[in-house]
């Protein structure tokens, strides 16, 4: 706030578990999440206020007012307003804890009907309960860590001059060939499946039929070619029947586009960007990812600080098919010049082969979409993948074609439509300039910094086939 | 970037033309906004990056050996890079100029065909070109002011220690009434409409009727009353049928949501918030900003600078009506107590009663939504509208209702079924707490800023009722 708001009546629990904080009389407003009752005439009663991962344990004496009343059944989920004096904690992972003076119930939680019991829960069990799963350990510490890697995509970009930018979500382009798109209307669909049809668009909002977007790319580039440096960074959308740990109906991807940048230029600020994010990571929620390193993937700090403190190797496709056509790996997939490369060559070449994070290049021009650059060999163009040990790709990009022929030459031998394309094309009819950009799925970083396994776990509400619940 | 990278070959505009940059020796690649050759033996060409407003004039000598080739050839769109060394300039309104000793030309821009030439287009004329518009000195310190705001709401946020959560887009509730909403949908509409119905969502991509969001709070509620504060920052749908300056059909909307705050913190969260986007886009878009009050609305740097300064007045909704009622204006509609009020008697409140911002609180209950806190007159909520001179209404919020009993009376009275809000009704059955939020327009906090007059030249690809190209 600014100096002129008055200090918040009440300190935050992340702020009281400080040292410092020792001696001072404060109000904390939070949860229960345990509480234990000692036979010296009092009890200890851990609070969190989602604030930080820690609780701040409370001592409540038995000379409170409402000790019997209420003190002694505040249980898991109850909310509280505690006031009191915070103390050097004598106990052991905390340095201070509350000497209560008075103690009031905001709310009640039915121990026999409120979910979230000290028993664990599967995380499977807990997406059917999205609305209460952040109030646990590990959904708090995955959306703070979330929030931070979103702050620092912020920062990266809005430092070196990016402008974000809100493409629209929203598109009568159907035409990406991106996978399924989600069709978006306001017809009356229970008239419709009576009116024998055809389908008149007319009466639709648009006047023709639109679709949720599956990239905010072309739309950013007309944005690059104009002002520089952008970056999209919103909600996108795939109607793949994927009921996978890695795949989302809905997620949200962040898309840098420079204008006058090559595939070098894309290729550092790629390890650039993730550097920075998973450095803030780790240095602004330290509490949250010892707790993912300790409970949900035992070295996943070591393999972040791995992922910083290297430069990124670099490979061409040709070169990594060659290592992947002779070596020893057994692999699903057959590899060779010509196939796209599978999550398990991808983690062969991260994992085993280079042992660190590596950008492959230069990938056949017929498996990449029809934007990427064509090379000087005229077989492949400038995309570039970045793979990191544990999960393969996180982020995808290229230079983009910005010559007007042989961009429609691939147009036509992709089966695209030039018409369809008149504002893309004018990109590169009117002052056209080299660009490159990539993306990166939100969740997937989320997923590589925390360790979760699930896709599902690591946004707010899942949207998954047959699933939009809440 | 970090200090890792190699410098950038080249330098952005908004660097060189800073006065400490004369005598050095650098590279600039950008957009030729126009040319004049001078009868001395050179031309003075303006390039613009998009990194700021202002051009960087260069001077390009006939010596050069492209020049009667090329750079007399220069027209608006063509794109260069340009080498040389930046000398103060002894023109007036610029500190630096650029002495030409290589211009390469990248891409021509036909001016037979190039629809952005030195002759002015209206705004409308221009959204038929929203893919070259950014080109512009207007859309182009649009979004530069835009991305600004951007910024300084999440640092805002960030820095308060609220976590950004992204809400969903798509839901399958249909149930909070706030307008017409968009249906999402995999079924193929022709075969839909040839099969005489009823529709089988069984074979609907979520298995039920499915739309796009109006608004992420009820999701929000749940984060902010599990982990403390929480923002939402999103897209949102409206399907109105509403072609006019003020709305479109998809926006942008930030959410904040606090556990433990009443009215009046939620109130002086508002305020601050205003105060720092607005604080930031004097200090950091002083020449964007400049060009508004001078092209776009006379003495909007005025009006911003009055909303900083002052501290927000307060009104209920009940004095507010007393004033209306008793004051000798004419207004359109009539207004009384229990009406809601017109953008006319807002205006009139906040530009000719208070002379500034005021914030109006204690609405009727029955013109405002279920979820509002009923207070202890049984008859008004505890709802606040922040009203801001030029535009009227900014921000909306309310202290949210957490009494279970209250909540549902409320719910019954507006028609509403309680299973279809159960999850949001547990918040209220477990660790019930108090809690705030509001919820603020992007685009409309653009227009107020920029003083654009239509809300379709503040997003970069607006959706309106017919229009969804791009």
């Amino acid at each position: 706030m600014t100096s002129e708001r008055k200090q918040a009546e009440w300190m935050r629990i992340v702020d009281a578990r400080k040292e410092e904080s020792a001696g001072v009389d404060c109000e904390i407003r939070g949860w229960v999440r345990t509480r234990r009752d000692s036979k010296g005439g009092f009890s200890f009663v851990e609070i969190n206020d989602g604030s930080c991962l820690g609780n701040l344990q409370i001592v409540a004496p038995a000379e409170l007012d409402n000790y019997a009343d209420e003190v002694q059944k505040l249980t898991a989920g109850c909310s509280v307003v505690v006031q009191g004096k915070l103390e050097t904690s004598p106990a052991k992972g905390q340095a201070t804890e509350l000497q209560v003076t008075s103690l009031r119930v905001l709310g009640w939680a039915d121990p026999d009907t409120y979910p979230l019991q000290k028993k664990r829960h599967s995380f499977e069990k807990l997406r059917e309960w999205a609305h209460l799963r952040p109030r646990t350990n590990t959904f708090g510490a995955v959306m703070r860590v979330r929030n931070q890697i979103c702050q620092s995509i912020h920062d990266f970009f809005h430092e070196n001059g990016f402008l974000y930018t809100q493409t629209p979500i929203i598109t009568a382009s159907d035409c990406e060939g991106a996978g399924e798109m989600f069709r978006v209307t306001t017809l009356d669909l229970d008239r419709l499946a009576k009116s024998g049809g055809p389908v008149k668009y007319d009466y639709d909002f648009f006047g023709k039929p639109s679709y949720l977007t599956v990239s905010g790319q072309l739309n950013g580039e007309t944005f690059a070619t104009a002002l520089g440096r952008i970056y999209t960074f919103g909600p996108t959308f795939r109607a793949e029947n994927s009921n996978t740990s890695r795949h989302l109906a809905e997620f949200w991807m962040v898309e840098p586009e420079a204008a006058f940048f090559d595939l070098a230029d894309d290729m550092q600020l790629a390890e650039d960007f993730l550097k920075r994010i998973f450095t803030d990571c780790l240095n602004h929620c330290a509490e949250d990812m010892a707790f993912f390193n300790e409970r949900i993937q035992k070295g996943v700090l070591e393999q972040i600080q791995s992922v910083i403190e290297r430069p990124f190797g670099h490979m061409t496709y040709t070169e990594a098919v060659e290592v992947l056509e002779n070596c020893n790996a057994k692999f699903e997939y057959p590899v060779s010049w010509g196939t796209d490369l599978q999550a398990e060559h991808e983690r062969y070449l991260t994992e085993q082969h280079v042992k660190g994070p590596v950008i492959l290049t230069d990938y056949p021009a017929e498996i990449k979409p029809f934007y990427m650059r064509v090379s000087d060999d005229r077989k492949t163009v400038a995309a570039m993948d970045v793979l990191v040990p544990g999960v393969g790709e996180i982020i995808g990009g290229s230079q983009r074609e910005e010559r007007l022929d042989v961009l429609t030459n691939r147009m036509a031998e992709a089966g695209l439509n030039e018409e369809d394309y008149w504002w893309y094309l004018d990109l590169r009819r009117f002052g056209t300039v080299p660009h490159a950009g990539f993306g990166l799925g939100l969740e997937r970083a989320v997923q590589y910094v925390t360790g979760m396994g699930n896709i599902r776990d690591v946004i707010p509400f899942p949207r998954t086939p047959g699933n939009a619940e809440f």
